[in-house]
């Protein structure tokens, strides 16, 4: 993989040591790197360190991961990513918005991924992605276990190698098993602002709390519901007129920006998942 | 009590019916009194009906407000009110951010009301509040129970007729004895987007959560700790650099704009209270 | 036109005078209906009077709308419309997101309103249009007047009755002629915070300004170009490290949004429009 | 100077050129000096680079500035500042909002600044400031010319040693005379969101245009008026309701919290002005 005049994305993290920068600036200064871009942070409470650098030049991948993997401490995650399209897989329900809005980027070349394909647990949302040429996937969950719906969904999706599994409104329980199947792989769009209204209906819990305010939070899925690491979260004021319903549709708006900003980010390679949290760059 | 050219707020509040809003706006126009603001507003989960009107020119308010009386249902809320400066009386703890600004609107003629005093079971804040010639009074927590340092507040504040207070980063719990006797008239800034991070140290908790949003609640107090109606709320971004302290100090901006907000609010009349919630006209 | 448990949205505005929400107020009570909205407005500046209410029954709307017309003053404007989807055409040139926004709501079933035809001076949006099976029409303004192209374009759209024109990115700028056809009706959203950067390529004047906030605003078009009254707008937080395609990207997000949000209130009539301004209720 | 385990930040602008980070880093690796922060940024279209890094541990100032001044280019920018409290010095008028928020940080221990004075060409503050024990100097313009003003204010603040001049709503044109005394020194408030509204009474201005969001900007004083590098910026929205007053009470709370908020990351050596921009870590 000999790349001239190309760019690397490289990521770092490992425990805090005096000199990480110095070690890893030099690589790229000896192999006559430039540095587009470079972002550190120490995380003061856990001591580790965190780097995302951007380089080009004429180098060559493996060589220069092996490098530096050779300065840095043997525990140290390194990833050199070369920019390209990453691939993606959507499971929805019957709500279009989240959905709608990956389409429409994904058409116009915006999106830095390839939608493989849909899964629906139901078949609201086939017509839809039809239009769009990409494969829909009817997936009932009818009169079986939710273990077997899974297994279902995993024969359609393991057909495709995916980078991220997005959940764009995707209505069900995930069960531990399936999550831990893709590992920092699910990407979803809750319909609150975490860790507000954990659970069923986040909107008529709001509603009957009074709230001033409504959110969507997007964030990996863990083992444990709605507690995976934050990617983003936005919000939108409400009012007392606001029922339910109202705020379920202003909230729509929020979700589908807030899943394709975390998209974006992901798919740049901009997040570290570091416990139950993200550093995003 | 005679005014002649002269404004009055009025506030209804009742079950739902055909024809208020014509039987109130007849009053109004057989008085020859100008409309200058009307909201009306209809719950319709709870078929209550709410209206805020501002009315001005010449009329006498007992005799304006007994011809309301007569058209409105029997247990309709009515409230007449002539717009002048309220009174409160603030509690304090250590922080001043809430209490400065608070300060600050007062000593510009700004805050519609008239600050009678503040209390602070801390002596820290002291000296600020003297630089404005305002009293201050200093009861100690320290020795004694959770009653008998209400009462000591109690004692204090008593001597003052004030319409709201108002607790300005007072971080203590108070009782449902002690809240059952300010009814609806006490309002609390809370140091979160509730109902997110209830409880003891909310930026602590947001800081472990990992959120990316950190908010603030100006709300009733009411016998549930962080359950009462909430009046106004807002939030700022943060993210990976912020440690919990900075998260604290970023939140004291949110606090402090979101207290003010909620106090202007309610100094004008323009907040209802309905079940565990607000109308806000 | 009898409709049993029907709701109308009832517009007035005239100049203010005691007595016009008692009036009205009062032929809905005498009728038995319903208000289950009403909103009203006194601009002081004018004397100008607003008042939008929903009311639902039993009732001929041409009788309830001569009867309103009998009380109010003669030279007020007066509107009973029955709630129904409008019709749209759009015009475009060859960004995707804010057309691609509104295709997915009419999808849905979201927008109040049918898309009768789509407009593009450029035949890049053809695709995405089909994809809906909604006409496109490719006017190419290529060695042509601008008059002439204006009225390629009239000639195409003229074929449908439409209620709002919305100039989805469409950027080219339309002749003082062009507009005066389509008084109040066309929509435009403007990819900048006006009124600061009129003109073009707003998000190039943008960083060279080196703003920290970049903005968009959907208006009326008048005669003269980005000075009709607005009707929403919004904006988000850029840094320097965002080069003027960076600010251009995002701000597609909040062009759509806003676009999406100003639609969302006309189709609801809920937006006067008075001298160079909006009410918006 | 000798410094044992302290801080310093290190701020370097030039022409970018490869190797830059590392020989930079590369001193600090070799002097046992811990990175605590970093952040780099490349304008692409100047060429220019730039970073400000914190590091922390046991060195002598001048040698460690001596030593980096060795590696980077000779047209390089380098600034080694120890962190301490700067020295600043308010201009005022009349409203209070913007310097009331000053004093309360000033007095709380928060601004990271010491307050020398505070100089106004009115006296109707001088109360406020009195109260915080700062010495206050009334510069009336009154009978005298422009220049004849500026000379007294500056026979004022010349007997303090200070870093920056801050306009906290001082509503008066400085002339360019008087800026170039204080290049890169004075910081204002701007009670619109620039470049919309340039010139006096924005929010006036705002009202007759008829906009939904009014904002407020901060930046540095240069000769052109209102043309300055920006520093920070927020908005609030505002609707139909607001007459220009109600906007101008609105925007205080912007302007005091985009002024503090410029304040801050000015008196942290966050911010690098180049050309009419910002570049903000």
């Amino acid at each position: 993989m000999k790349n001239t005049k190309n760019k690397a994305r490289i990521l770092i993290d490992c425990t805090d040591a005096k000199g990480l920068v110095y070690l890893v600036s030099k690589i790229f200064f000896q192999r006559g790197l430039n540095i587009d871009n470079n972002q550190e942070f120490v995380d003061k409470e856990s001591g580790k360190f965190f780097m995302r650098t951007v380089v080009s030049g004429d180098f060559n991948a493996n060589d220069l991961k092996t490098e530096l993997g050779r300065v840095l401490p043997s525990h140290a995650n390194l990833k050199l990513v070369i920019p390209k399209k990453k691939k993606i897989v959507l499971l929805v329900t019957k709500e279009s918005h989240a959905l709608g809005d990956i389409l429409i980027r994904h058409s116009a070349g915006e999106l830095d991924a390839t939608i493989q394909a849909v899964i629906g647990n139901h078949k609201t949302l086939e017509e839809l992605v039809s239009r769009f040429d990409i494969p829909f996937y009817f997936v009932s969950a009818q009169g079986i276990t939710r273990s077997e719906h899974e297994r279902l969904i995993m024969d359609a999706i393991n057909h495709y190698h995916f980078d991220f599994l997005v959940l764009a409104k995707y209505m069900r329980i995930l069960t531990e098993n399936f999550v831990s199947c893709y590992d920092k792989k699910i990407i979803n769009i809750h319909h609150s602002f975490l860790p507000a209204f954990i659970g069923a209906n986040p909107y008529k819990q709001a509603f009957e709390r009074g709230v001033k305010i409504i959110g969507a939070t997007a964030h990996f899925v863990t083992s444990d519901l709605d507690e995976g690491p934050i990617i983003a979260q936005n919000i939108i004021p409400v009012n007392h007129r606001f029922d339910w319903r109202d705020m379920q549709r202003a909230g729509r708006d929020v979700e589908k920006s807030v899943l394709s900003r975390a998209l974006s980010l992901v798919l740049n390679d901009r997040v570290f998942i570091h416990e139950n949290k993200t550093v995003v760059f």
